[in-house]
């Protein structure tokens, strides 16, 4: 389904804008307007003149411009009548934020809600939802304000939400873990646009590098099922379920209205469809970060470097426990090294440049790991803790990662250092992990992706 | 074994401090004047008369005052004259920093160091090791600068490492979590002083609540056993092991020199000894975290209270999949918080004070299931990006958890303002988590310590 008019949207109206800046129609406009939306807003709200200075329609057929997309938020009784009138008005894109429907038990409205949309062919993401974030027009329908909530910079993943709180809060850590995100939704009660047609669409979008997708509960499966196997061929597609034990699925009945099924077929619905499931959201979040910015690996084995030793062998727990290989590194890989390196230094897997490691023992032996055929992917553990890793080992680390000749990954444990430099690596595109046990189930979703 | 002396000492000799401030003996000296070390330093070096405005004596008989314990940073061949010399002179205490002895295969040095210990009844920690940190008085011998390293601030964990590497880096990063720590030891080689000796002294340490034990050979199993099965019965141990898998063990042997025994003996020893197993090093600091602030449950049954559903779902299939159990409010608690709430939240377990939930909703919903005879634990999340919960929730959540009825842990994901927020409930001894998986891992490990 091509969605691009929704996030793409020009001109858009926000039809129920308090004056109340409480309100939720009244934070999407500020929303709107501080974030630097790349756009022209309308405001609908029959009782007042202005808000913040831009007029104030009674209804949006007096609106003389051409509306691409309408935001509702009204409540849940008048949202049927003011889609009727977007009808009227030729808009045929709704994000309907309004609450208590179908979610309350209110079938009465959502079944009201369904004759509009199918009288006028309407497409409508909600009702009961934050509704979308493009970070590349600002375009952001999120009722949260900016100061409690902060929206991640561009990037290549894009992540559909049944659940509001789930996807604004990861998208809130995501803006201080310095993840790119290109593209959110929240789709709520998804009476008419649901989770297969917005992973559908971002198929297609070439922003979206990685997709995410947080379920409860799939309506229909056959769809989803036919929909995520296309997909997956051209993007991974990595799911977190909620509601899969008994107990957590009986939660999501009063959370959706919707029973969801059992997990012994999800789980075998997701893998077949080739998805790639992810237990935890921090294993979703963790996953999509070496998905979005790794090239393809040749094949499953691993080198672990590191000025660390604990951390080698740490390492290679993970590998073996997530049924990856470790590499040999070839003879000439050793000697090489050798000829260059003190004999303190430990040239194996893991090789252990030692705690007196430099930024040229980095150099030379990324370098002739990335050269040898016997290494496919390369495990890197950077503490800079320690005082002769000089600063610009991130700059010697980003330039190897922009020759693309094998996906690098970087472990760095630490404190408010550290993280100064895990972002620079970071911004450059090069995957950095705090635990080497979440790098290690990192790259095996990035394995099962491509082998 | 009571090693008191080796935290609290008053006067330390430094041996080996260069005037070049990159040499370790240098930056031991450096981080006890910048750290504000609560005692007396004395500098050895034979080559200059002062350094940093300290007078350095030629050797450690020159000093005439007491020593109570000696730092050696001198080469490895130097460190066994040095040790002698502390012998003549009746200063028990070595922490030896210096490298080079087994790890590196030089088993000569070793067993030269080793006769200088029996002819002196010296105490050694190390060598081959960063030595110890006592956040309380500042005695710290961690050769790492503070500004690449953050020591984290004065708390009640205690962490006896095997990996300097493994053991500073957590350190730096529980600065930037506010976690707070009282010793930290990296023992090194354990060529006297062992994981063993240092765990049964912090048992009787008053300021240390819970130790942490990351260890990758143990040479002494009897030793272990015996002294683990006590200092379990006093404090929570936990305990992380390197090198579990046959690929992970090998790496341990040019890392330690020594190595280590099979996955399946190290794990039954754990059990049967009462430690607490943390997979992972994220593992071991959570449970860490929990189990330093929380009181003893009753039982584990938990109550859920969100105000987002989707964490309430993803809470309650964590609770089941750790084989914990949901608790089932009482009718009374049903009753008054019907009577007190809007319709629209779900008064349940898990129970959702949804997306408008209010500080106060929070503080009533506590309050009950604190007085609940059918709750034992309460998960609560609180997610800061909606609106009508005020920033006062954190003095209401510190407040209930200062009457110390039940264990109350809290979940919160986001960004900067998230951080703020949680900081403070840290800061009063409310333990956060980010994912709501660790949270409740964390909650099954105090489960586990205390039923």
């Amino acid at each position: 389904m091509d969605l691009s008019n929704f996030f793409n949207a020009t001109n858009i109206a926000i039809i129920g804008v308090s004056r109340n800046p409480n309100k939720i129609g009244h934070v999407i406009f500020r929303n709107l307007i501080d974030g630097e939306f790349n756009g022209n807003i309308f405001v609908v709200n029959p009782n007042v003149q202005s808000v913040l200075g831009y007029i104030s329609y009674k209804n949006i057929s007096q609106i003389k411009e051409n509306i691409d997309l309408a935001v509702i938020a009204v409540p849940a009784k008048q949202a049927i009548k003011v889609a009727n009138e977007c009808g009227r008005k030729k808009i045929k894109d709704l994000i309907i934020i309004s609450a208590g429907f179908k979610e309350i038990g209110n079938n009465k409205l959502e079944s009201a809600l369904q004759k509009a949309i199918k009288k006028y062919k309407l497409r409508v993401i909600g009702p009961n939802c934050l509704g979308i974030l493009n970070t590349k027009n600002k375009l952001d329908t999120l009722f949260l304000p900016h100061y409690r909530l902060k929206r991640p910079k561009f990037g290549g993943i894009s992540f559909v939400c049944q659940s509001g709180a789930v996807g604004s809060t990861i998208l809130d850590l995501a803006s201080k873990e310095e993840d790119g995100f290109s593209k959110f939704v929240s789709y709520g009660n998804a009476i008419d646009i649901d989770e297969s047609d917005l992973v559908e669409y971002l198929t297609t979008d070439e922003n979206t590098k990685v997709i995410c997708l947080y379920v409860e509960a799939i309506k229909d499966s056959k769809k989803f099922m036919n929909i995520m196997k296309e997909a997956t061929k051209r993007k991974p597609v990595i799911v977190v379920k909620g509601g899969l034990t008994e107990e957590g699925n009986k939660a999501t009945l009063s959370h959706t209205g919707s029973l969801a099924g059992s997990s012994d077929v999800y789980l075998a619905a997701f893998k077949q469809t080739g998805m790639i499931y992810a237990p935890t959201l921090e294993d979703m979040f963790n996953y999509a970060r070496i998905l979005e910015s790794s090239i393809r690996p040749k094949n499953n084995r691993i080198q672990i470097i590191t000025n660390g030793g604990g951390y080698g062998i740490i390492c290679t727990d993970a590998v073996i426990k997530n049924n990856l290989r470790m590499a040999e590194p070839s003879s000439e890989t050793k000697r090489f090294l050798k000829k260059n390196f003190p004999p303190i230094v430990i040239i194996n897997n893991p090789m252990d440049l030692t705690g007196d490691a430099t930024t040229e023992r980095y150099r030379l032996s990324i370098e002739a790991c990335l050269n040898d055929k016997n290494i496919d992917i390369l495990l890197l553990v950077v503490l800079y803790q320690t005082p002769l890793v000089t600063t610009d080992v991130v700059d010697v680390i980003t330039e190897f990662k922009t020759m693309h000749k094998k996906p690098i990954v970087v472990v760095s444990t630490g404190g408010e250092f550290t993280q100064i430099l895990k972002e620079s690596l970071q911004n450059n595109g090069v995957p950095c992990f705090t635990y080497p046990e979440n790098a290690v189930r990192s790259i095996k979703a990035l394995v099962d992706y491509y082998l």
